[in-house]
């Protein structure tokens, strides 16, 4: 029941040799979503040993080149290496003009399903029995949509001896599972804490990036485990940040600590900071538990059960 | 007066984490011409630390994505730098139509000229007093170019002494360089080697990838200081080199042979080679002056005065 995200890149718009533009990989359950795709983004797959096959969902933020000129490469590869199995691509913008201006469509042997985003607030873009994926609208220059990833509500878990001891029909078990308490055929009256163990919290990420500092989004980020904020600026460049509509350090930590998040990573750090230790500085001293975004980082959610 | 070329990619089709795709930096007398632009160039430039400032001329050898795709990236960062030089790129196919599908043009601040190449045998596309690079057809799936950077001839380098000593007037400097000998106002006839000594040879490099092995090239690349030609596969592949239209080393140590050049360099190595040994190996066997090409590997091809 992995719950893992890997930072493939984590510069802005200038790469260097240690930071690759923008790109996440989230894995959840063994399935791989990837989260923009910056130019080399099929390299650092490679390099951090994340299986192409098991990609089948792309997610790209806006159409800003840092965040997306890795897409043609991911595809001619998957190509290469005898892809068949479809890929969905979800992106505001029309990015499937963009694809097959560059690559030539009838060479491609399998299936590439755009999805073109252009909606208000938050929808479910994707969903399966396990997990649900949303997008809502961000603020930047152009269109661009953050990308929340959730686990959905589990039921309780039944302990495997209490199926034996009361011969537990799975009509019964079902109802225990939902939380229901046990009446057995004599009228005992059993509760369901006695039958049944907690379930695993739902686990939470978002991927914010790039926006400048937004208080709306907040309301859909309660609580999360994983929130990934862009914090392309040190505090002292705040006017630089408002007029290319970024965010800075106490931009990221603000909204961090406003929706009670778990863990902020901040990214997508301006070239001109060698070192960003300044940045890391400033959102943990509005929000303690921030962390850098280093290319390579793996940050896994551990599994805790309710209580 | 360098001369000097610097690999930025070595891989073929596929990237790994060690090699990236096609590119060459060739900096001649600090000009640099950049030699196809696969995913990550401008990762590997900043890497290896060529400005980008200095590049203005970009040469494309054909429209597969692992030779063009780092283009993109290119012209956003010159651009995110605030390039105002001109921007020359050379290249068969329509290259322009595909940049500025993926790039606005207007967000552009400075000009990109595109020169489309369609022709037979060899021709120069560009010089300078000192310089000049052609370019001509090679055999691949699609059309493909090849491209020869050379210098011009140089004239005979007068002796300074020698001009004090026979009181040497501009004409006589200029009769004198090009290797004739002088008499002097009292009729004394001063052998030429007296005068002057000779000039450097013209130094000469050139790029041929993608291609099936091709005799035809061999007049173009006579005695040059520097081949780089591909070598997709090892000699076992060989019936694979031919459908897929690439060379086997020894297609690439034959042609050096044949044209006599003073250095082979092999790249675009498939990404089945995990250890490429044997490639270099079986091309040595034929042309013994044989180098491997590995990201970052820097050529430089010295001066030496002709007898």
């Amino acid at each position: 029941m992995s719950f893992k995200i890997t930072i493939l890149g984590s510069s802005s718009a200038l790469p260097t040799s240690k930071r690759f533009p923008s790109a996440h990989v989230v894995n959840i359950h063994e399935r791989f979503f990837l989260i923009d795709c910056g130019e080399g983004t099929q390299i650092q797959l490679r390099k951090f040993k994340i299986s192409f096959a098991k990609i089948s969902h792309i997610f790209i933020t806006h159409l800003h080149g840092d965040h997306f000129f890795g897409i043609f490469g991911v595809i001619s590869t998957f190509n290469l290496l005898g892809r068949k199995n479809d890929i969905h691509i979800y992106s505001p913008g029309n990015l499937e003009k963009k694809v097959y201006s560059v690559i030539n469509k009838k060479e491609i042997g399998f299936n590439i399903f755009f999805h073109r985003l252009s909606h208000e607030n938050s929808e479910i873009i994707y969903e399966t029995k396990n997990i649900e994926i949303s997008a809502f609208p961000l603020d930047h220059r152009i269109e661009t949509y953050a990308y929340l990833f959730k686990e959905k509500p589990k039921e309780r878990n039944i302990k495997k001896e209490a199926i034996k001891e009361y011969n537990l029909s799975i009509k019964d078990i079902l109802s225990i599972k939902k939380g229901n308490d046990f009446i057995t055929k004599s009228g005992g009256h059993i509760e369901n804490s006695k039958l049944s163990i907690p379930p695993y919290k739902p686990r939470a990420y978002a991927y914010c990036s790039d926006t400048k500092y937004k208080e709306s989004i907040i309301k859909y980020l309660k609580n999360i485990d994983i929130l990934y904020h862009e914090a392309t600026f040190a505090r002292d460049l705040y006017e630089t940040a408002k007029i290319t509509m970024h965010s800075t350090s106490e931009d990221a930590a603000k909204i961090a600590l406003k929706a009670n998040v778990k863990k902020l990573i901040i990214g997508h750090f301006s070239t001109r900071y060698k070192n960003t230790d300044i940045i890391l500085k400033e959102a943990k001293a509005i929000f303690p538990k921030t962390q850098e975004a280093n290319d390579g980082n793996e940050i896994i959610i551990p599994l805790i059960r309710e209580e």
